[in-house]
């Protein structure tokens, strides 16, 4: 039995989750100006982070209903850029207050499953193999086609989505069991679950954005799913109606759920005690 | 393999549920003026979530059994309310000293699960599909008339049971094995079960009230189960009986369970050391 | 396929594992005034809840070759009694210096599985149904004549065993496996298998007593099991013997173990640094 | 279908491994001079319980490799004597600077597979039974004469290897999946395949010394091996020529494994920051 | 069924990787010569370690998007040096202020699947048998000449590769279910699936290195891949066509996953608050 094959995919932006859990009690011991003092270069850093000088940006999302107190996005160009703003923050002193309870380190992505589906099976019917010259060269044409469109492009360098402030994130794999293991699945099925998969995330067009970033390689979990809504009702909608698709019901493995509503640096650190 | 169909559901109270452990040591340290300055506004802001000037309620659990000590439970309109109840109960310097175990994100629901089997063989007959006009003018209709009635009402809006003074909790998911999964069971096979474990819980009526609060999209257990009764034996009565439900025996996955006795916000604040 | 039934089963004492590790850096911390009034104290209460005005009692086992250091026993005949017990422990100054580490709520437990399985197949001959009229009438008699019989007394209302000084926890729970699942199972068959699980434990009367606690509803785990030796040498010989019952080895799913031997309060008290 | 029967066994001493990690901040936090008491005791103590005026020993294994720090090893003749072990390092000041990590509780043990096996065999043969009259007699003098071998006796009695300082020890069960499941094996199969599994053993022999502990009733995990080797590379070569023997392939699951070198006890406390 | 045959193997250095978060907090609450006395010597610590007057070499990696704030590589000719280079960071007072998170013990491997899989074919074909005389002694010339070669050497022995400074290390082990056990597979059908993964590796030569190490008897998973890229878009793209490698996608777990980039010892020490 020959291995399956691997969709093309492209990258885009490397994102950073980390999530806090805020020591209160340290808080209040601090003296009013050593926390002001704190207070105030925090607010600075998280906003320079928000609209760094460089490609990018961060933003700060208070969660609801969870242990974790709060949750920072950072989305850069390169690993290095991204552990800079990592770095950043941690060189902060209010942060010495927080502590971390989970990171995800992962990149945008844009999956093309249809194009690898067409490109094999072209390749099959005149007799090639997918990975030879001809797909190779195909495939590199589809590549460059995707990467210039509008859409792949908002999935890559994908902007804080206005207007909808309500954020629900999560690590997710895909199941490799003996039964049900994606892995060994025929490109062609998987192509074809991903495409009705993404018919589901359609019908939400205009209530839930989706940034879909890839950790193979990078993290235990496979991917990030990060759900930006208007109406946060709206995130139990879109994932129940996912979880009864095919490809979620059957080869779908889930971490925590982080939820919580986007809010300006400045405002989140004066919430502080 | 299409994919099979979500039931329709009705939403309505957001839920949290808290869980402390108190740090009695870090208790007794306090000075006994600082002690009660703290226990005197706790007191006053957990009387004043437990009757808010909005929509909901809140509620005090000490906790029996558990290396945990005391459990609180947060009914509200808005997502955004029920964060304003967590920020509340964080600003307390007392909750400085209590250390948060586990928390669960929610909201109550009501399942339709025979309305869109109807609806869903209805569509059959006429030939025509789950989801389409006809289908959906129908199921609007149906959803105004249970949002309407009284007992999808107390399902929504659930009160604080008054003399089922005894809780026990516990979030749960549906299984998605390869030989045991919910999410690709036909609509009307799930729809079947779910009716039968219904009659079990019905078999309890006025000895326990059952609060359903679903959390997918929220959390990484799909729903929670919250029960009050008159007796505590009759939490193990009920749950045995529904664990040999064919829904539970075959497709639920249970989290921990947190047993306590509802207290009134300054009785539970007095008993700390 | 209609769901399986639950045994009828009779409930007697509330039951409390409490397991704690013990800060010696802490108590060594105490000025020896404060640890002697610590101590003294402690004993005091503790010798209390070992005989306490109501039913029931509580025991101290110092633990051997576990992490933790010692466990806390408590009966007592209702959950608020049971609730009066552990916060009168938690009001311990010395217990702030000792750290909860596991703990478990239960029932003492008697399942009359015989009974059930008899009384259904009556119920099946005559034509009738388990849980019908006749049925019920039936098992109310039996139940009545089980509560009053000394063997059942005796495992509702277990009393320490005396020159059994050692001591053997564990919970445990039925397996819900697609392949092994204990409650899809028929009646017949559980009680079959119960039955002969419970040979096995008589082979070793007057060697080890076994308290059986029931947990659903009220735990995670499903079942306590506590036993008591004389020589610890038969929880090995006894719980592997058992492994091999059909029941366990097919469907029985353990936690932790911890052993200890039963010593009066005061003399731990004394033992502690 | 009957329970399968388990194999007859032979215990000895039992064992306690104590896995600590050390405080480094916390020892160079103490005076000099007080850490100077601390180490000279603590080494008296280790000292003495290494040859202790009781049967058995002990002996410390600074690990390599592991987040743990050291791994105590004691082996004495009752669960008392191996509990004032314990309470002897627990009364050790310098102990309080070092965390417990793991804890394994156990009695060695040497199973009787191939006799178990010969005699039902043999009982089937003459229309008797497993544990009949016969059988017993048969089965005790059997017991009797491998008790008094020197073979099984170096297994139930081991002393401390010289001339092999590398240790390497993890804990295991046996598998009791719907598809994998030891404890529903016949007697003959499991025999089979314990020996076989002891051949790959014999193989090491004069470079790996084995000691076997059963933990039956008295810890999770069912068994301890405690590997002592001249050679390191001697853990990796003969672990892995055992996890292809078909009992370990099919039925072992393992837990942490722990590698180190054993040390004086003066030494090692010397090492000490 | 008689077992599965290991493949043979050769072992070079012993290697250790170990995690550490960064307690900022009580770094900045240390006095400034203090802290600089720290960092000098914690500098010229790690500057030794990397460049020994032993074989091997050690190297710090600070991480990005992880947890966790540093992991050290260190790679040594014997256990014992391996546990003197442990020491020797123990021994730094800076690491006080450093918190270990996983570490990881293993030893630089070449598994010589094609030769045990043609020796075995060969030793049938004349009505030998793996493991004879004729196979011992032909596998010793392969196994010498292996060692000899420059590629195993690189193996055994790795250099820290230059110009590729990111690193990704992950611990995994081979599945054994039921239904896809690698231990009960084969040996030719094992090292077939070997070879084809080779090939995966082959097709990113220049652009991921692959350090494998075997942990096998030495820590609960079996095997560390420590990778080395120029991009580290290259580990997700190598790490995801490895996924679908029918080796990984049936029969490989993986552990956590940290990414960093490897930087001299001074600047990292100088990167701290």
């Amino acid at each position: 039995m020959p291995s399956e094959h691997a969709p093309e995919t492209i990258e885009g932006w490397y994102a950073l989750h980390q999530i806090f859990t805020v020591d209160r009690a340290a808080l209040r011991a601090e003296a009013p100006s050593s926390l002001e003092y704190m207070r105030d270069r925090a607010a600075v850093a998280l906003g320079e982070l928000a609209s760094p000088g460089v490609e990018g940006w961060s933003a700060v999302v208070p969660l609801v209903g969870s242990s974790a107190d709060v949750m920072l996005l950072h989305f850069r160009a390169s690993l290095d850029e991204l552990g800079e703003a990592q770095r950043r923050v941690a060189r902060e002193p209010l942060f010495d207050l927080l502590r971390p309870l989970y990171t995800f380190l992962s990149v945008t992505e844009a999956g093309l499953y249809t194009a690898t589906a067409q490109l094999a099976a072209e390749a099959a019917t005149r007799g090639g193999a997918l990975g030879d010259a001809t797909y190779a060269e195909q495939m590199s044409q589809r590549v460059d086609a995707e990467r210039a469109s509008a859409h792949v492009k908002r999935r890559l360098f994908p902007p804080l989505p206005s207007e909808m402030p309500y954020v629900s994130f999560y690590p997710m794999s895909k199941r490799r069991d003996a039964q049900q293991n994606w892995y060994t699945l025929p490109l062609e099925e998987r192509s074809r679950m991903m495409q009705a998969h993404g018919l589901t995330g359609r019908r939400y067009a205009g209530r839930v954005v989706q940034i879909i970033t890839g950790a193979i390689g990078l993290d235990a979990w496979e991917w990030g799913v990060t759900l930006f809504a208007r109406d946060p009702l709206d995130f139990k909608k879109l994932v129940t109606d996912m979880r009864f698709d095919e490809v979620s019901a059957k080869y779908a493995e889930f971490g925590d759920f982080y939820v919580g509503r986007v809010c300006p640096p400045d405002e989140w650190v004066a919430s502080l005690p």
